[in-house]
């Protein structure tokens, strides 16, 4: 029986996860300069990486961190990278909230043709209610989001699924392009959305391109097990990050599906050092770099909440969130209250990862503690969130992968050729 | 005094341009096959074309022609060309009908931070009514079309505006990314779009992507001479090109523009031979792959008219088709009558380059033609609708542009690196 195996993504945000990455002398500027990013893609490749996932956010605080106002566009970004890339999958993020199911589905589907069925959807719900006042619209409110989500999904698979596999005939003898038997409308007539189709491209190499989703609340988690294929989880320690697994694999049944059929990958920060020695050093330089503007701006954001005027040594004052706002803050919070953090240890963690988790330490403790994870159902594998780069990447690359390799935790080559591959996902008939 | 140029554009859509070019023993397939996109591109920029464009639509009908249902999406298309491609134009399709202008706005943005300044934004209405099914709206008519276009553009442009150049500061020692002060809202609201902004992407290589536009109706043209950088026409002979180009350049005036702001570049099939005779021959060979059932869908499609049950050699029959609709139809009707045409000698044009100018000649002829155009201001360039790839379109970069550059009616090399550089068209100050 083959071992089972880790699945690693990596996240790109801004110039990297920490929040003040950034200004680490050696980091170079990823907001806007693409040349940058098609290093940092092919180094993925290098580490043999299951993809590369692009964050997105549809408004500008210039005020707020640069992470949250400044980059390039995740679909125009990651079709740019397919061509320098061969193997890697490429996952942009696109709002439900704010977008045309059938502009979204010919988008991933024209990436999936061109990169060779490489593409990925991060199908997210827009939390942030400022974002309304760029798309002339008020905000929904979170249940709506979900129920507007739900069914975007379901009009975009549709649309994915209206070209047979041999509809495209292209005989140049008999003169027929296209047959049109084997191209079927979708004609969907939803709450939200109404969409008659086919869609105007046929069917993606990897049959429908694959779906990401990272939503922590209960209509989130219940999106994801209905409709995901890969699911990225916020979490701080162990114990959460079991009981998180489990939670969302046990959901999968009720909808028809296995665990095999959807991958969970906590997101983590490794800072990695040769030494423990050394990349807490590392962290704590990076941390230097933190002002604490910056932070309370980081963490105001993450819960939602003006925090500017709290006492910052004082403990974490009890708030009344709601359940539905980032499983950041939930997760956080939690940690927060286990540790009796102050504010300032709450804003200093928060700044780091933004709320993931941060896992520091030489490669040997960084191996040890993804494999404890990974073997004990913590995780199917896990999105990497590098603190900036290219350094802070590499030192994942070349330090951490080839231990996870030696253990047989982690591919030592790409066996197929599409992110379905990678993830041992079948290329699935359309449903009509 | 240099010798004013032309400039050339390649305009790609399905396989080519003519509609049954596709058929030809040596056609290659370029509906979603990127791998053949790509030597294209590199074609038109081994040719030192100004620019590459792509066209769209928003439907898929597998009855009518394949250009018109199946296609790789322009932006992703667009911008996977600009990796491979160094200095040519990329110049894509996307409807202000049926997208928001947020979205818009970046995505040309990013295109153009991923590819150094070569990003252009053919910014039309879509005419075709069966696509408002597939958004989940009721289509609007004409007038109203071009009022939202007017206004999506002037959004658009807006948020082009938003960032001054040196708002991004990335001090590293001092800590500020951005520079607040810098980045300024739009705060839009008009008739059809409610736009706070400010966008969420620094400001562009070129300031402003450049504006594409093809529209032919009055109201099209206004649009044009008050908001665009390019126009591509469709014109059928001299003359009438004479008439046409006079007609955009005089509408410039009133709104504080030049006649050399607006680079215009009528469309045109070349169907390159030896000699006369076999350029003749090799466009013959084409006309016979077109079978009448789809030289009449193209004609309907074309006109917006059901032309089956018609005689076919009979004249062509008197239709009381909208003012409004395609400038095709106008400048095709205004032919037939012209020369007499049966509706089988109509379809055999239209269904030849989809009501475009054919023009069939020796690499001299062809060169000659174009030179007398350019001259006598019926074109400020053309825009290149190879009949089909890769040896039509090779045949003209081979054989037709080393005539005009000996003339010194065309570049030897790329002056600059950005599409304005190749326009002649200076970096736009922001205009708040």
């Amino acid at each position: 029986m083959t071992q089972r195996q880790m699945h690693l993504g990596l996240f790109l945000l801004g110039t990297g996860s920490h929040s003040a990455g950034w200004r680490h002398p050696g980091a170079v500027d990823t907001f806007q300069d693409f040349s940058a990013i098609q290093r940092i893609g092919a180094s993925a490749e290098r580490g043999l990486f299951d993809l590369i996932f692009m964050g997105d956010n549809l408004n500008a605080d210039p005020r707020a961190h640069p992470s949250y106002t400044l980059r390039l566009e995740p679909l125009t970004l990651l079709s740019a990278l397919a061509t320098g890339t061969h193997r890697i999958g490429l996952g942009a993020t696109v709002s439900t909230t704010y977008s045309d199911p059938f502009t979204v589905a010919r988008a991933f589907a024209s990436l999936d043709h061109i990169s060779g069925g490489r593409a990925a959807w991060n199908a997210v719900t827009t939390s942030n209610a400022a974002v309304g006042a760029n798309f002339g619209t008020v905000h929904p409110d979170h249940a709506r989001r979900y129920e507007m989500a739900g069914e975007f999904v379901d009009v975009v698979k549709g649309l994915w699924d209206c070209w047979d596999d041999d509809a495209v005939v292209a005989d140049k003898v008999g003169g027929l392009y296209i047959d049109p038997s084997k191209v079927h409308a979708l004609r969907h007539a939803g709450e939200f959305f109404k969409v008659e189709g086919p869609l105007n491209i046929g069917r993606a190499p990897q049959g429908r391109p694959v779906v990401l989703q990272a939503g922590g609340s209960n209509a989130g988690l219940q999106l994801a097990a209905r409709t995901a294929d890969v699911v990225f989880s916020v979490v701080q320690d162990y114990d959460e990050a079991r009981a998180s697994y489990a939670d969302l694999k046990s959901r999968l049944p009720q909808f028809g599906r296995s665990a095999r059929d959807v991958t969970v990958l906590p997101g983590v920060m490794p800072v990695v050092g040769r030494t423990d020695r050394e990349a807490r050093e590392k962290l704590n330089q990076l941390q230097a770099y933190i002002g604490t503007e910056t932070a309370m701006a980081v963490l105001s954001e993450r819960f939602g909440h003006d925090f500017s005027g709290y006492a910052l040594d004082a403990p974490v004052p009890e708030l009344a969130l709601p359940d539905t706002y980032h499983a950041f803050t939930r997760v956080l919070l939690a940690k927060a209250r286990r540790e009796q953090m102050t504010l300032r240890d709450l804003y200093s963690l928060t700044a780091a990862a933004r709320g993931h988790w941060v896992l520091c330490g030489s490669p040997e403790t960084i191996a040890d503690t993804l494999q404890t994870w990974f073997e004990g159902h913590a995780a199917d594998g896990f999105n990497i969130m590098p603190p900036y780069f290219h350094e802070g990447f590499d030192d994942f690359i070349d330090g951490v992968v080839p231990i996870l390799q030696e253990r047989g935790l982690f591919r030592t080559r790409y066996e197929g050729s599409t992110l379905r591959d990678h993830l041992g996902l079948s290329r699935p008939a359309p449903v009509r």
